[in-house]
């Protein structure tokens, strides 16, 4: 098995049901990757040395997602140059827009990548990361449109109907 | 002068007009503070430094205020059992919404206590620490109950006019 | 039985299947607490009765739950110098968006520490205060501190899977 | 002077920038009123004497204006059986939505009559408290029926221009 | 059967399970009222007709209840100078965000007195609209304070459990 | 001079410096049109009878801008079959989403054309009622194709800057 | 079959449920239309051809629905002078509040004409287009002038019950 | 000079006062950029033609700037493969929510990596880019670590003042 280059992370288990999405994208496009639950409030030692250790391990883009008042991203962001693509989990409460706005409105310094809330979010990020990717893998890159091409495809042939 | 039993850290210096109402408060008690700039996301090692040793140097209570994706709040609780209270800085694009949000959502195990946006939320910060302080000093809470009664009575001395 | 150290009130009797949450972590804690439905708008005497005498029966920290228009929390709030938490239930129109603004968005003079909207709102209120008592509880503070161990320990062995 | 049948009660001088609107209506309408700063958290006691005595004073409805966490309308309404009218004032951070939200959404038992944020509210807080007295006062009837006919007419006669 | 002194309408069939919550309340307090669908976008001249013949049909009060982009308690209050009470109905988009605002934000001259979103809300109408019979109706106000001693009752008799 | 074939109306006086865009538009493109105050809350009888005549005096297109409780729009789609494009005039409270939502949300059967809060819908409005009248315009159509065609050239020739 | 004159497209197979709504109403009043799932995202270049042809083929209205970011509505009207009727399709985390202002806030020159979010939205949206014929057809006026007639006459024949 | 490598667009010339911001960083560090107003409104053909021509003419990401129904961003991502970041510029009526969720919600298949609203965001995509390219570029790479130790150490030594 291959060195993972991209890391998913997640602020806990219940997490999962959206960031499998992510996971799904990247299985798909051949992309080795790590899958590990990190808190920002729980486990906050672990999420620093998780992120100050992601580029000696060989990762190159890291993708978090959290729900509420969504830490993770940011605070990975802070910690590591690697680009950090942020999912807004679909929170209970406020439906996943404290999660956006938590995510997205980093000050200027710290960028995080952010996505859709939910799994169409989590599925973009893993899509986003293979983008990422792609600028340096030609490969990655055929792979990438090949897909658009086969979805394009799809949508122009059911897209009449009776 | 006495050890600070209050820390009041802030994001970033653009904060200290927000901020400075929780010191005048303070002041205006008698309870001795220190104030930081403290920035989650551009000096994370610091701040998780300011959390550990909070206890060891006599804070009882830690104020922190933050805009936007507002994390300094939510980190510091994470690194620390004293009471946080986050204060949501009103930021320039969403008044504040965003840091109230980032600030108040915490999951469980991670509480931080919320004030309002802006300064009447700093100068409540500075008054909740007071409050909390107080249930163990019988002087403090003379004070607290007669800046109560000063301010009712002004409200009632001046509350009809022509 | 310990005579209560907290006071867990609600505007109504509905608010209990969130408000247990806090009574699950203060008996956790075994921090002696009382419960009891008081309702600002239907027995607002009662409330301010409540609010006036809780310093004299021994509380020292109140833990206030409303939805809607809240106005419990910063009305106890207004009767007394004990430091109030206030917890937005969730509302069945608004997601306890009018919850939270309801009660965050006090007037400078009468704090009320803020938590999530909704069941981990509530669970932060019991550990918020519990971190209040515990800034004159060594005893407390170890157990405070062995349950964010616990928690964390937790989190690190469960955070990777197939 | 005749006894007031209408009082103006707002939560903080600063409201009275918005409130005079309520004044005005009910001058031009020649309907006797009062108007005085009634703080529901700075003078919580006063508040509620001032609704409990509301009705052996003449009052027939209420006028309650204020802003943010506006709890101010909904606790006078929790204290007499007159016709409590909220107005919302607008606030500095969330141009009064959480005013409005903290008036408008009472639970059942304890209505608010709530009008529009700021100071087109304050002066439909005057017209709407002329309207129920109106229901037992002919003369007010016509005085009310004359000031619309006056407004349409202007519209009428300036709505054409070039 | 008594002449009604209370007119019900609302904006279509499907607001009558919030709407019948205010006609409870009315049977309740014996108060005579007739209950109608008027839409103020399908039915727009009867609406008018049924807004102008109130008076002389002998109401006193009218509520109005609607959703989305509800326009009929406003329309019929532009219409007459009885006091019209709004409810705003919760929609299936926006939770009723959009009623309530569509109701409230009246502009000066013409006031709805708005009420919470939802059954709360309708009930509250009910309510509001006898607190303005009331205020000529030494009986009704009786009933009223009864109603309010025994809400209180209730609530403070079932106040502790365990 | 021509017969209007769009009628322009506005809820006040105060919404002419958004609606005036509208105005420019129509006079740009050659489009005979007529404007006037017409308030759905001031003179509902008179906008009744604009909307009922509309038809039989030519117009073959209806713009209706207001703020707030924005019912103007949706009360003259109610009493015409004509298209009715609906303006959100930027509210001083809620920045035109009370408006916005005011319009937009009408309910199946009484459909309002809505475009942009303040001068970008405006100007849009009056561009929509064009793009109507163009399907069976030939020379219309030419002018709308010619505008959009010169504006594209100015956005590439100016695109690059130094 | 007649030649369709209005087009239905929809930015995803999904919307289908919301849009049908749409074709219903288009073919209660016979008026001949196609539909498609165009999408802005998956499909672009189909996208802008079939909003290039669209003129030619003999089309006359255009409605798109779609969800989330929605550009559909608005980059088909940049690519055509077709009127385009923008139908905000619920999404599954902020209700459609971003789908709708994802169609309104066009800029000034690209018009789209923005119904309500969800299956009411899409039955105007086919009634605003017949509308749009109909200033050119006298029987569909008739059509729809019926329609209305009968829809009225229903809710006031059902308008009453016990 | 060197060929650009990151090309940055934005709707409209006054945009530029946000993406300048961008410019800055990428100077700063610099990385080779092109920068261009491409609108996706009123130059569609143009936007398409350069999201087609950009790996070709050696781009490696793409930041693109948009205001209100901000559908550049996703158009172009719609276009090519490579990395898109999206700068939600404010806008006048919403405070740039509109811009964000226009961005932000795109559907599987089609990433935008969404920064904050405003500057702040725009200088924060400047960064994300040399991030992103930072990944096969150990100089860069060095560059962005000197940045931000810079930015630690500004802050640590202005933290304290009285």
């Amino acid at each position: 098995m291959q060195n993972p280059v991209v890391g998913i992370i997640m602020g806990s288990q219940s997490d999962w049901d959206t960031m499998r999405e992510a996971c799904s994208i990247l299985e798909e496009l051949a992309i080795p990757f790590e899958k590990k639950v990190v808190s920002a409030h729980r486990t906050p030692d672990f999420m620093f040395e998780y992120a100050e250790t992601a580029v000696e391990r060989g990762l190159q883009v890291i993708i978090a997602g959290a729900g509420g008042a969504a830490h993770l991203p940011g605070m990975v962001a802070a910690k590591t140059i690697l680009p950090v693509i942020g999912v807004p989990v679909k929170s209970s409460t406020l439906n996943g827009l404290d999660s956006l706005l938590s995510i997205v409105q980093m000050p200027a310094g710290v960028p995080v990548a952010t996505v859709a809330i939910g799994k169409a979010g989590a599925a973009n990020a893993g899509l986003l990361a293979a983008q990422m990717l792609a600028t340096q893998d030609q490969q990655l890159r055929e792979r990438l449109l090949q897909r658009r091409a086969s979805i394009r495809d799809k949508v122009l042939e059911s897209g009449e109907w009776n």
